[in-house]
């Protein structure tokens, strides 16, 4: 399904040449069947995981001004790392450009960039810690095949219901904007509403349930307006769910039902232990029976 | 369905006389198949969101100060446009006063009022705001047909729910009623609970799990009832989303089941693969399978 | 249903003589029938809206202080109105005891008691606000008929379903307790986790995703505890949801089969529109087709 | 099913000697059977209550300035009928490693190392909490066959859904961290976001609209992808709902079918209402109707 997709968008530089140089280096960085595959990935994993760490340590005042140099070494060290990883990703692919502007081409070079970029732009490091989508390619090494799976009922059935989530979010959208500015209207600014985005912004923390407190309406018109927005945000919190609910049942019963079609006159069988056509009497084809 | 409906609640001036300029204009403000119905209403949708984002601007203190002549210049610009426009549409509908109370003609009205308000009333221009409901329209001229139909799946499903969600909201009200005059009673006014709408207005914040923070129980007590109303929010919102959910797996069984009327007796058959009327053995038309 | 018999609690004075005056106050009263009895119940729809509008109003200190003297004239003026009403109540129900100790004698009893208890107990009179349950059996006049059978799918989803949300509300409370008292070791005095009782408070406030705010983790560990609890508290949600989403699929799939037994064989047609027993084809009564 | 089995841990000490100390020391602590298990069972009971709501009280500064002496002796003194229950249940048992290594085994030695690890560690007798824990085992006296039923069927449907909310759970925690760098870059420290470690926390507490307010984004920019943040965790909490309600549903939906083998070929009958055997023809048994 597509979601298997984004993991084979690459092809090896030559598959006619197994032998050559690049297409053994493709089998290491890109393969999970060889032993010196799955080790090179093993390996990545722990780096990925230990730059991230590195990073979130390098960002707490206390960490750096005690090991600072070493932080900073470190962040170095993986990023030359992952630039050599990069670059053999390059060398061993048919197609650079298309793996380039991949999913997981744009993370890899996303992951490398911030740090050279640190130069000009003092705080880029911290965007480093897009590394840690890295981690998903990595998961393959792992059994993931049955996570795999999941994760594409899950995306499927997102998927399905995109059209349904973007009339609720556009609802929702407009809501917060009609009732930020009321908001706006009636609060004014002593309360905080101090402008109408601001206010839009007060409209999604109630709408959403989140409810900082930061600006809080103190008017008896602004609380009951706010009282209005958090039921309705309360009972919509519905729709949603119900959206996504009714879409992964019906993924699952696709799933479930298995349907076989007849051999002899196409019709489709509904029950999954039949052994008959149940239209033209010819013998099914036998599925292997479901975990 | 009920949804397409408050699109079409203008006839044209005068179908009979398609020459007729009035008949004309109605092809192209309230028409979207000609190239002129669709270079207007993509005209109008930039129009639109332009006249929103002056708004948010206008209320910030920053760019106000700094570019207030401006916005105001362009909030009436924007205002006379849509006046004209608002008076060409009365121009070229056959019931003008059919059209002024329809869903759409009220928002065209009241995305012009504020702005000749905020003569009198400093602030109503603010509620030009409104304006967003009027993107609703112009969303026709996207391919929206499919996003129609979903859009009127969950507003059939919230039909079909009306009276279990008005029962739901009748049961948080009552319930938000006598939590907040137990908590008037006994945190009392040092608390913040110095009133009962305020309390009832805390009890919704707690509930709906938005928790501001602005009021706060500080006796044992009280928080052992708020802790009660949070456990009951946080469980009572399975409610809402339950009734959404069934109705919307039931909107989608009704759709996937595709009945097919017997064209002899016109009794329908639930039967996906039926080949022939359960009732009077008629053949069946077979309706092409489905995604 | 179960639902409908917490309004039939009351038998006439006695059936058997129409024309007794008892018999005539209870249809007056009780009874939705006669023009008479909707009226009364029409009359006393609007008292205990305004007397709970008064509780609400005399609560806010500035009303309190301009019309003190008019709202407790107002109050008591309820009251011994509705103390005359509960009275004809008692004089017009055959078993008078029954009544008392019913749901709604209770909501009757409670909704005067609290004035005369305010001579000894200041502060008692902001719980008349219980008079607003009242307004459940006023709901009768209006045609209510259909909500009420929704109300009782909703109940009975919800009776079906006690057993899963005790072992759920159970689960929480055990998870509070513990939770709560590893923040009190964790984060101590000084971030305002005093006492176990405290924090098992604070962990209810968060699990629930409410986050007043008013109490927060300061530590690290206490941050990472807290984030944990956040998470849980945030995918747990869908347990009680998914509990009343599939016990109302099956209340619906139920009222919708609407099954029919076959007069000779007693075999069970699910199919609606079935003319014919599908076992014995003996002829089906035909039932009245569903709204 | 497996949540019954962790009540299943312990075989007495020598079934074919009944009239063994060990053996009847093993009835009555483990068993429901006769009236000295029942008892035993529900004086644990009592004693769990009370030692919780003497660690829960013991936490309060007032109640221990005020009772405290005797608050340390009813603590020891549970302590120690603890340790003797845990004492008898190892020599009952005919496994006793298996026994302490079970669930309940760890549980019932947690509940009582804090008090004897409070010399070492201030503190830890807080910890003593987790004896609620053992509530759960006391469960089996009261009629909660039913109830273990219900939770049976609960903690399958998790465990079936277990992939998917891992899915799901990965997803969320590679969000929150790149979310929470990209707050910590736009922010800064000025608004409380002082290191990634903190802006992870506050981008958890914001994605599960727990929203405390302690740490709140200042700049339009922050504001905006909080707002991102607020409408995406609003939207995707409707992923676990699905996933369980969905699973809940097909766990009903398998309860409901009631499959009935075939007494002669074995193979299973999926219609209620089916007489023979759809596969060799024998008759079926008929099954009690369910409720």
């Amino acid at each position: 399904m597509k979601f298997k997709h984004i993991f084979d968008h690459s092809e090896a530089y030559d598959a006619r040449q197994p032998n050559h140089w690049r297409t053994a280096l493709h089998t290491v960085i890109f393969g999970t069947d060889t032993r010196a595959g799955r080790r090179f990935d093993l390996l990545l994993l722990y780096l990925i995981i230990a730059s991230v760490v590195v990073v979130l340590i390098d960002s707490v005042h206390e960490f750096r001004s005690a090991f600072g140099t070493y932080l900073i070494i470190a962040e170095w060290v993986f990023t030359v790392l992952f630039t050599f990883e990069y670059v053999a990703r390059l060398l061993s692919v048919k197609r650079p450009l298309r793996y380039v502007f991949s999913f997981f081409g744009l993370v890899d070079l996303l992951a490398i960039l911030p740090t050279f970029l640190s130069f000009m732009l003092p705080g880029a490091m911290s965007l480093t810690t897009i590394r840690i989508l890295r981690v998903i390619r990595v998961f393959r090494i792992l059994k993931l095949g049955a996570f795999l799976q999941e994760a594409g009922i899950l995306t499927n059935a997102l998927y399905a219901s995109r059209r349904k989530i973007t009339v609720f979010l556009t609802t929702v959208l407009a809501l917060v904007v009609i009732l930020g500015s009321m908001m706006y209207v009636i609060e004014g600014r002593e309360a905080g509403f101090t402008s109408i985005p601001r206010s839009i912004y007060w409209a999604i923390v109630t709408l959403t349930t989140v409810g900082y407190g930061d600006i809080a309406p103190q008017t008896p018109l602004g609380q009951t307006l706010a009282a209005f927005i958090m039921i309705l945000g309360y009972s919509i919190l519905a729709v949603p769910t119900g959206i996504v609910s009714s879409e992964m049942a019906k993924a699952d019963y696709k799933q479930q039902k298995a349907l076989r079609n007849c051999p002899r006159c196409t019709y489709p069988s509904e029950d999954r232990n039949a052994l008959f056509c149940s239209r033209c009497g010819a013998e099914l084809n036998q599925s292997p029976s479901q975990p």
